[in-house]
């Protein structure tokens, strides 16, 4: 089973970026621990970061046919990218959408995230570990519930 | 007189995304039979798709001084692309938005489009027709209406 | 194939109304002009205006059975009749909501519509021309799209 | 490290409830699942189940002292309950905000939890499986991230 | 065919409460009136009183597979309780919401039932009469309509 | 006593109209069964029906002196006619506000009546059986609740 | 000068229809002391009322070329008749808006009209005094402030 | 009878002011033609014109006992001011609110007015007129309408 | 003159939750205080706690004929909780709210509460000090203001 | 200790403005009392009424270095006037926001107070009483609580 | 070229008021800075600071005729002082607004001025230096830009 | 002191678009004139401008370490890019947000920048004057306010 994990925008700057709020590891860090257990339940993995949504979407379209899981962290364009929302109900691979805050018990306007509804569920909060639960997710999916 | 029509985020997937709401032509397709009315309409036409709403932005700005008429899909980009509502100000291309659903009849906040207000006009709802029926309205407000 | 053409409220003083928003045209010369398009796309049409809410929907229900297609300008009853959006639904005939003005760039109550979501489709803004664009949509649709 | 798990009311009826839903899982073979899970990973674990917000509270008071993690499905609790969350933040024990289905893709009103802001993060939408994965953040945080 | 009238909060002050509002019928007395009209219609018909959310939704919940129908007045739960609603939902018997006073002619926030979408109808401001149609309401259905 | 049973805009359509919501009997056999139940309670009895928002308010000024008591579907007149909650208050004729469907359950702009808050009371969602329910109102009001 | 003065839905009834918020003249009593103070100020006046927004509509229209004013109490229709709100653009007679009573003491939803906005001013509160001040402005105005 | 005549902020400037919007007489114009009416139909009159809200609320309070009417231009004060709101309901005499132009089709904020709901009514839109609309109001209330 | 003093959910925590916030006495040592100026006062009081609210409910139904006021810390309930709100206009008993915070210097949502309108009046922000202002508030209204 | 007692616009007027509402006493009967029981708990003490938003603020300005705490009833100005709530931001006097009504059971404006945020505590609804209970608070504090 | 510097309310306490927010200097310091610069730039100034709303409204009427530029920091009368907004609009002398903190980045109430869409343009956010950038924004429109 | 000058999309076309909104100079001729004032305040400077938000975010991102300031004219990014509002925030440069117009006099959508809230302050309203004001902050910022 092939996972395609997706960083959006300001993710590339993870551990200089208000560690306060994001934690301490650097992407590639974190990138490296989601293999470390990707490797450990036996799943393939690909990674893929960007800043711009248009690179994100003709990412996401690519992905058809090859990834059975898309694992996206749409940082800020969660609150407003209904173009990349339609990109992954275009694809119809199932998607789980993933942040490392609490985006709840942030400013008001984060709270909601237009690409959830398209999405098989969020994991929020527990930030690199975030990542984790969806491969978790993934792992127990794939055993069949 | 000359046309550019305009296809936003996630039309390059035509055909095989949700084709019970978008249709089971390819954008190829389409774009085919958009030629063929041009043709006899006797209105020369060029194509451009992009997911990124940064070179759809590039696009509309180069059009200026070639094209006297813009069609333009934009796609979920319509909801929030204020960048590009700027874009269609700017260029002062008469612009006529599309849609293939009717956008009126879906979700809430697919009903109002932020682009519509610096357009000429809008045409929702009939599929691949929607692109058809703007190319006749340039040809009708060619003859002089 | 028989299409009844609606023009509701205030359509009357067509020619004389603000022409600067809605044309200098009459309304008798706009219904001749879709007339002609319509017998050239061998169509047959019918003609009804009315200021009343009322009998709209009367001859709305009236059409079941004998139109296979409703081209409806519902005016400024689109802003708040929803006795006329469940008259369109009841009889289910396909229905194109029609309107000479760009209604989203005017004002912000013109903006939605209550009937576009029972309606297949809506063009907007482009005069006397939307009916016509119409009369197309019928045509293209009657040819298989 | 010993973990409470809180069912909020209406879950006593997991498997007879929207089997299309929730899942055709009763609340007990859910438990059995978690307490298997928890116990390969070293977890204690009690289970709660109430339809009652003041019992909810109640429980959750008693567990200061006892319990390092608190596993909750609010259930419907989540959209009005602010005793609810007053009663988690005054016993400061970190509390993961669990649900079966994907709140933020069923009706508007369920997308917004007044529990989630004094959580510690929120999984939803993986059915049983989000309890799972709730024990592998406990579990993850308890290595030390 | 068995019946369940359910009495929310406050219910058990009839008579006593604001009787301009209410009536000057007491809930026993009102109890009477019922079971006589249900004796009347030949339904079986038992009654239960709450003021706690939680014992109403157990209530709910030990109804499934007793009584064919639920007759509710939630009284002010029906403005908040969307773990009441989700209670009706699970055991899926038909329920009718009633309320003594009209609810759309007093504080606004009256006016909206978050209850009211799950049942299968509302009756409203009749006092009394109000349960008394919901048995007639019952029995019509009984009868085939 | 004098019951006066109006029908709003597209009632005339029962049984053609959208059947799944709306039932299968026609507005005379609905007509029907009314007379039948208010024969049985001795209650004397007149219809109406109009598609005139207009028409309606006349019929309610000429009620006055004759009838005791309306009974009123307002159909989608329910969400906008200010002018018909005017007439009923105008009259001062006790009112009861009878829908087919459970507007609560259906789209959030049927949700709220401008009429309700003027009259008696408010019952929805018993198909036909709603109108023979007023009746049994009037009847139990009759007798001296 | 021709002045035109409009009596919109329920106006019919005055004098019976809540005396203490409308008064306890008739409509004819209150139209021959409009047509006393008109001939008074030397102004030719005629009167309409209908209980229908079409028929209003209709006047209206007929008004241009005959009147050079129009006083007009919409009643409750100036709470939501764009197509009112047309007809009056659409002819382009000076009309004033009256109310008897005064609608921003009343309920919210009175308080503002949409009709107001293409009116040359607007006068409420002062029961049939509210006329003869309409009366009034049109002689000022016909002087020339 | 006595009647006080109060000018909010900025109406000082009459004349001076946008003269396309509020008419190009000054203030001491305005107030002689006032004063030319009032002595025509017998009413005393007094003036006073403060850009100062607090010495807008004194003076209405001194006019207790002295004053029968009060008519009121509060300009822009109408927007917020709930001190003058609670002001003239404070001395109980009947007021009359004026405005030069028509609030309700200049900028939204303007439109609705938290003072009108304490006054008798109010006229707006008719320039200078509007004063002596209101004096013509006073005299025919005092007249016995 | 005797005194119910009721303390809503999480307040039994007082002294351990979030002291910062509430203070650093506890429920009993409150009690305490307030019964010691209770008896200063000469009043008889009686206290209850519960996290439920059918139980507070249950509570203040049972007050009715026993105490002549009760002083209420609704603590989170008061933002939600219209049942409580109709049990306190039931029973008729003059209720003084209490808050130990400042609520309309918290969260948006602790703002308003549903309950204050049923009340006498509000006391919030003076920590355990609020219950003894209630207390002089029942004294000095005891003494006839 | 030494206490401003601040009144704000219309307080002036207390004994003669609306008595239902405020009381039959006047302002210096209310300032009397006051000074009895400050003198009572040994509390100097000042009082100073203002109409003027801004002579309100410069009292406020002017207490710095003086008073240890303010007691002030800003009237209606709690609704809108930011400048006072800065003004006694600025200051960091501990002020006591006082109101004669529960302005939470009256006029939906009134209910939230601008104000309220930057003071100590809000005490509303119990007549004169409202400022006894802040002096007993400024004692109670005072003793250290 | 003649300015006039406006500070509103509370500005006189600078240096003293929240120094973390508005900095440490008096208005006094201030305005000797503004002074400098101002005759740096060879710009005449004058200065004028008041709580009270009308006295900034009679200074700005003053202003006409003597200076060609005001830069105006309103304080919090920008949040709701309309009838600052049209003094502004009724002396046509070109304003710029200034503010010493960030107004976006605060409380929401604060980012939205009434005053802003009739001034030249807003400055913000810089503390002291707000005041220069606008002379600097003078000085550069005097040079003809 | 490197400052980074940014200009989001459309700005490439200045001189060329709606120049009596946004002037009539093109940005080279802009940055002409930013870049001789930079150099009389010994600043070194650098521009970018692009169409695209991913590669605005990327240009942030790149200058931390670089430029000690960012000056930044979002354009219409302004209204809903919360992934550049990240981006600066991320990288903790103090930026400046700049716009020509002045964005709080038009289209409501375009008053409240989402990026307004992490940056040190706004300049808006002085054409290309508004970036020169932005080179004058970070100087006198530099000089130590």
């Amino acid at each position: 089973m092939k996972v395609l994990v997706l960083h959006g925008p300001n993710l590339n700057l993870l551990g200089q970026r208000e560690p306060e709020v994001y934690g301490f590891m650097t992407l590639d860090q974190i990138n490296e621990e989601i293999a470390a257990l990707a490797s450990q339940l036996e799943l393939e993995i690909d990674f893929f970061q960007s800043n711009e949504e248009g690179a994100l979407i003709d990412r996401i379209h690519r992905a058809k046919g090859t990834y059975q899981w898309i694992i996206f962290n749409p940082g800020a364009l969660s609150i407003y990218s209904y173009a990349l929302r339609d990109a992954i109900s275009s694809v119809e691979i199932p998607t789980i959408e993933v942040h490392l805050s609490n985006i709840q018990a942030r400013e008001e306007f984060r709270a909601r995230s237009v690409i959830a509804p398209v999405c098989v569920g969020q994991i929020a909060g527990f930030g690199m570990t975030s990542y984790l639960l969806a491969l978790y997710a993934v792992f127990e999916r794939g055993r069949g519930e």
